[in-house]
């Protein structure tokens, strides 16, 4: 026989899959000896079981009831016994918390014996008609499945009968005549009356919250936060407390530290005669924690030693339920507390300073993602600024400006000089264009991957959505009291997912300017949240494998990844040196029609190129810098066709033909248009059909380090061949590279090597890397165009264009170019890994697409056994964080393939 | 110690990798007591130890002297000996024929005193003569490294001060003189003499031919026919015979059946008083090989003992050289004949019936592209037309036109309605205009892999290249000894590679006419080429496990289809039914701004969708008809975007804006412009994207298989997914197809399966086949597509541009695009048969790009273990002669990884 009900005293904190976190947590504290009313736990078994076949599991009912005589047996009073009625409270409780998105059915054991009963033990008439009229109205709606606005019709009509105000005004007769009117009603709408015996409603209770489970709400609500829909939920059956029993009476939320900034001490808020509900809803206004010290010692005291014997039990900040009733602390609910960024940082230092965990634990508590938010700049809390709205703080970063409802606004506001934030109720691709004018966007539907988050992290702008109290028309929104209209500057905190009235000030990130300066701080001087980083830091940089490399392709980027803390550059973009005033030199060679034209051309690019190499080579002395052969479609050298065209047809209409230099402009480009141009002549492509060119690249970079060398420098450069798709590709231009290089070194009398290696970038590559290997000092993997070959889609054209939907429909969990693919791309990295060292043993590998800097990529790489991921300069200090958790962290069942 | 030489008397036909073609048919022949003079070959293996170390191997010198005193034993002469010299000849023997691309020396062993012995013995004083000098002239150029026109020029001088108009007319006083210069000539340049040793000449001579494999030439013309570079020629040394020692003296080539028909019986040239050479190089006229058995019976019916012979014992057409020397008659060569398609299917045929091959061995004798050569209209040969140039046949069929040498006289005659050949000595990118306005392609460069050759078999259009004996100006051309003029007429036949001049007369294929027919031809009234044909397809479908599909998209192509024998269709494409008068339908479809908008414009696609299905159905009843959802990026239905930009410029210019029609379609152009059409917004991503796509097409399938229930057919549809990368797209789409199947089925009260499937045409769909399996009932291979994204090169972008400058530098043996690569595509396709198999056993498997009429590709899908193969209707016998001999090929080592 299956067991499908657990009492608290029998479960525990590990067994959350089958008890749901908030049973498992009740049972760990009723086994702590802590004052937890007695109840117990119907199991995610049971449910999935109710779930699949519709019906509860054949014993269920009687394991229930057995669970229940126990409870009575305890509490010395039965369910609904009618001079001192036992009540229960039914909740939901799933593995992973999804706040208000099940049922919860109060005051089960009430019925018109039983409220009588209620009324005198707890010497409260009121109370329990106003407790029975709730159970009635919650009942009918959650359990019988009403719609809950006839409810509230009623009330409203009773109110105005009565002109009570709001329903504290109710008297006891009003309350026992709306528990009469609801009764009706729930006989007229559903053909049968309110059940009167305890245990049906128990029962009925129990099933309804299993139902709750695929609720359209928290249906979508896993959608959003990728929860398998095949776990279910446990339900937690609990003997009522109530701290709305008068003044002795109260409810309040509890932390062990504050969860804002991480300072220790107690934290939190206490409401005199209320029940929890009415804490967390701030219908009134609590007070402090400090408070309740001033009103019930010892309850206080109590309190305090329960949360420091939580604290230690857990490792970590916990948050708590609690109330009072009558003078009676009883703890309703602890779990491991959320916090910010800073706080996640100070609390890991404090517990591991405390000793309470180990420094691989206190590493493991902090993420990359998390340093990423305290390197931004932030808001600071004053008075003039308000919190007007939350949401998922889906793209980090503070940006402050004008509120615009749509992308037209924004465009013609932003091209006037004006900052803007882009509030929509969600974003498609038509708002794309607002969306880059924009600072910021807000939304008040949808989650990390909905369209406008995507997007939006894609871009780098500063982004929250989903704020749900948040509601916008075509002029304005409204949250909280607030209207905002159009125009009406707000400040948008995109690390925390806050949303403030006016121009909140900013205050720059003292980790940022602890990272820039590019030594450790002296500790006297340093703030503590940039003493907890460098200590994080120096950790994982101790633990890792990984090394660390940056994309850079200047000096001062290069400077600046170094300071950075990165090992070299995983990859130096030639193209971006072709640029900006050298674009002429670079047309030239375009449109070169003699071998003479193509090599004065090539010839005049020589010495820039050669600069850049001396600089970043200088900058990253003694380290490696990877520099990767010209890779792109020329084209993107040249103007646009279209408009070349429309200038042509223009000239033509007007009688004169194009000048000289800008027809042949476009002729060049006409003959060189693409159909996809990621897919057309680029990468190795170019250098086997450009004479020149790699030879070109190669005694500029040969030249550079021989520069460097006579200056005394220890430079260390690499040359990648990008795009390859066939070792013969690479062996022609490395062939090439080897040449040229020997014939500069020796003309210059040195003898440097230059190890010369090839980007895995196309599946072919991947597919073929053991023959690729035998031609390549080291791979690297550029998981952009991987990405986007191996999904066929160009991230360009997809991105904005349906992969919310994606998202939304459950296809993705997250967009592939954010966290590596790891099932196709994935297994395509792990193959060339294993096959390319197969060919030639301690090949180096690294990676250099955007994925380098992602944390969960990141710890894919680590366990795929690359070498060293390279990332850009901002995301260096993420990535030395992430090698170094991933390297403490236990291999995974799915990872180990 | 290694033997590095064989007398003929040791060696066979098998050894060819160790004796070169040449050397191990000449052993054969030997062995088979045929006369051959004696000799004896020297291996491929001495070669590649001379090429590899510059020396030849330590005893090689004296292992021919053994053998060269053996062959002087048998002669009862000696090499140069003074009264009557035993003379050699030297000739290189890879082990694919090069014909021409290495050297030869003749006469080895006259000198100074036997030249005077040999002109006693052959009582011929000028011969001795003309040959001593020859001997000099081949081995002063080919041996000592001298310029050839250094002699040349000497030759033409001594002609003039003899007035002799030919070398022939030299006498024997003027040949002496004539040697004597030479002698000077050669001290002159090279400062040392003619070595008068002959084992001198001899040893000199096989080192020279072992240098000729890495000559320019030989290495260019491997590079073009992919042979590898490593081989090494073979040296085959040989007793000199004379067929020009008067009328009693001879030379001649035979074949033992006709090698342009097929037709059985002896065919040939001889030549009286003449060497091999003069047969073969055309000088003067031979005679057809029966004149022979009026000059010489006696030898004749020796050689046509001996044909049968040989032919009995090859099993095939032989070819040979033949020299009479004096009336005795020797065999300087034989080998399998080449012969052409309509011979191959002849010759492979009667064999089979003769029963000297089985018809396993027949058919593996004809294969598909000899049978698309059938299917062509060909010349046929008239006095009126002449052979003025022969090629590569690169893609076959026959085309009349002017001759045009550029691309933009291509395009100005072809706008005039005039038909064009354009005629290159290469072609470029640049001439792609040119090449889509031309009928056909001629140049004088380049192979099977040239740029012309590549871009004309994509384009289907005819192509002759590598003609090189047609000097190309820029006005003219010259061949033999026409020449050709701008805008005079020629004829290309790409099937056989031939050129003629004027406008040979085209007759009808009759192997078409047969195939087109659809129904087996009555013996009595079909040619031989037609019963041939019949009879291999007939043994081909009775031997193949592969199925073979078309790809078809109209009824009229499914009807042709099903007549060339496929058992369905593989892909019907369903966007070419929405080109043409419905275009505008599909644009309502784009431009609708409204749900209604959007359903109306697919309400009114629905009805001529289940029209063409109806048809199609009706065509293939009772075969499999694959259905492939919508496709291609939508923009491909609108107009060019900048040829709208130039327009609304213009429009603007004038002060008038765009109209409303066009207006949208410029807003819609520019709002879906993208910058990767191949890897945006298509395939399965359009039917998640479009609400109502996927539920029209699929109700136009049921809807037109109800129909043809009704109509009393056997309508057999599946629906085909695709552009699928990940199991979770392919599911969705899955489940709608499902759904609306089943409620059109249950209205007509039918209930007709329809497997729903994918296309496997993208990287990570391979990756992840066995997921995807989950979710399809059968997976068909998008070879086009997978290539494009595995090699991450689109075809319309690359082919042109760099194709041809890959092939030519041996980056790939073949285009990707014509014959599928392995390593890379088939790697991936290998993987997804075998884990789709996996998950879901028995799943069906086939291919639907081009590669599927594709010979090599199709016996790789044949190994790869898949279901059948779907090509273009034309493609389907040549698919179903392959999948019939690859099903009795013995599997290669390579393919059964």
């Amino acid at each position: 026989m299956t067991r499908y009900v657990y009492d608290f005293a029998e479960g525990g904190k590990d067994m959350a899959d089958l008890l749901g976190g908030k049973g498992a947590n009740l049972a760990e504290m009723s086994r702590l000896g802590l004052p937890v009313p007695a109840g117990f736990t119907v199991t995610t078994d049971a449910c999935r079981e109710f779930l699949h076949t519709g019906k509860v599991p054949a014993d269920l009912d009687l394991q229930v009831q057995e669970h229940l005589a126990s409870l009575e047996r305890g509490a010395g009073r039965l369910l609904g016994q009618a001079d001192d009625p036992l009540l229960l409270s039914v909740r939901s409780g799933a593995r992973y918390s999804m706040p208000g998105m099940m049922e919860t059915v109060l005051d089960i054991g009430l019925n018109d014996n039983s409220v009588l009963g209620l009324g005198m033990s707890a010497r409260n008439e009121r109370f329990a008609w106003d407790s029975y009229r709730r159970l009635v109205q919650m009942f009918g709606n959650t359990v019988m499945g009403m719609d809950g606005t006839l409810f509230e019709e009623v009330l409203t009509r009773i109110k105005e009968q009565s002109a009570a105000a709001d329903d504290t005004q109710l008297d006891t007769a009003e309350l026992i005549r709306l528990v009469e009117t609801y009764k009706d009603l729930i006989q007229a709408s559903t053909g049968e009356a309110f059940p009167q015996r305890p245990v049906d409603q128990l029962q009925r209770a129990i099933r309804a919250v299993f139902r709750s489970w695929n609720g359209e709400r928290a249906r979508l609500y896993r959608r959003r936060e990728h929860i398998p829909d095949d776990l279910g939920t446990a339900v937690n059956v609990q003997i009522m407390v109530f701290g709305n029993l008068g003044t002795d009476s109260g409810s309040g939320v509890a932390f062990t530290r504050d969860p804002a900034t991480g300072r220790a001490g107690v934290y939190g808020d206490y409401l005199a005669n209320a029940q929890g509900e009415d804490v967390v809803s701030g219908i009134r206004d609590a007070v402090p924690l400090d408070e309740l010290a001033n009103r019930d010692q010892t309850s206080f005291a109590q309190l305090l030693t329960h949360m420091r014997t939580l604290e230690s039990h857990y490792r970590d900040l916990c948050d708590i339920e609690f109330t009072i009733e009558r003078g009676a602390l009883w703890l309703l609910q602890t779990r491991v507390g959320k916090r910010t960024s800073q706080a996640a940082f100070a609390i890991a230092a404090q517990l591991e300073r405390e000793g309470l965990i180990s420094r691989n634990e206190a590493l493991a508590r902090v993420d990359g993602e998390g340093l990423v938010r305290l390197m931004f700049p932030r808001f600071a809390g004053s008075a003039a600024t308000k919190v007007i709205a939350s949401g998922i703080p889906a793209s980090p970063g503070a940006a402050v400006g004008a509120a615009v409802f749509s992308s037209a606004e924004a465009l013609r506001r932003s091209a006037a000089g004006e900052k803007v934030v882009l509030v929509r109720r969600e974003t498609t691709p038509d708002d794309l264009p607002g969306m880059v004018a924009a600072e910021a966007v807000l939304t008040s539907r949808g989650g990390k991957t909905s369209h406008a988050a995507v997007v939006a992290r894609g871009m780098g702008k500063v982004c929250v959505c989903g704020a749900e109290s948040v509601t916008v028309t075509s002029h304005c929104f409204t949250a909280a009291d607030f209207t905002v209209h159009e125009g009406e500057v707000i400040s948008v905190d995109g690390s925390e997912g806050n949303v403030y009235l006016g121009a909140a000030p900013l205050t720059a990130s003292a980790v940022m300017d602890y990272l820039e300066s590019g030594a450790p701080h002296p500790a006297a001087h340093a703030s503590q949240v940039v003493k907890d980083t460098q200590h994080f830091l120096a950790r994982a940089d101790a633990a890792r494998r990984l090394e660390v490399r940056a994309n850079a392709d200047t000096p001062q980027d290069a400077a600046r990844a170094r300071r950075f803390g990165a090992q070299g550059i995983g990859l130096c973009r030639t193209e971006h040196m072709f640029l900006g005033d050298r674009r002429p030199l670079v047309e030239a060679m375009i449109l070169a029609e003699t071998d003479a034209e193509r090599n004065a051309a090539l010839a005049a690019l020589l010495p820039p190129q050669r600069q850049d190499f001396i600089e970043i080579l200088e900058a990253m002395d003694g380290l490696p810098v990877t520099i990767r052969l010209l890779d792109p479609p020329l084209h993107e050298f040249l103007p646009d066709r279209t408009d070349l065209s429309v200038r042509a047809a223009l000239a033509d209409a007007g009688g004169k033909a194009l000048a000289g230099h800008e027809r042949k402009l476009f002729e060049a480009v006409t003959r060189m248009q693409e159909t996809n141009p990621m897919l057309g002549l680029r990468g190795v492509r170019l250098g086997l059909a450009i004479p020149g060119l790699v030879a070109m690249q190669t005694r500029a970079v040969a030249e550079a380090v021989v520069a460097r060398v006579r200056a005394g420098g220890d430079p260390r450069a690499e040359i990648m061949v990008p795009l390859v798709a066939t070792t013969e590709e690479l062996a022609t231009v490395r062939e090439e590279v080897v040449r040229l290089w020997a014939e500069v070194m020796s003309k210059a009398g040195e003898n440097i090597a230059c190890p010369v290696g090839t980007m895995i970038e196309l599946p072919r590559a991947a597919l073929t890397a053991g023959r690729i290997a035998q031609s390549a000092d080291f791979f690297s993997f550029g998981t952009n165009d991987l990405t986007q070959t191996t999904w066929g889609f160009s991230r360009d054209d997809v991105e904005a264009a349906f992969f919310s939907a994606y998202l939304e429909k459950g296809i993705f969990e997250t967009s592939p170019f954010e966290t590596i693919d790891r099932e196709g791309v994935g297994r395509l990295i792990r193959l060339a890994v294993a096959e390319g060292r197969d060919a030639r043993p301690g090949l180096t590998v690294g990676v250099c697409g955007e994925h380098g800097g992602d944390p969960a990529s990141v710890h894919f790489f680590d366990r795929a056994g690359l070498d060293y991921v390279s990332c850009s300069p901002f995301r260096v200090p993420v990535a030395r964080l992430e090698a170094g958790r991933c390297a403490l962290e236990p291999a995974r069942a799915d990872e180990v393939d």
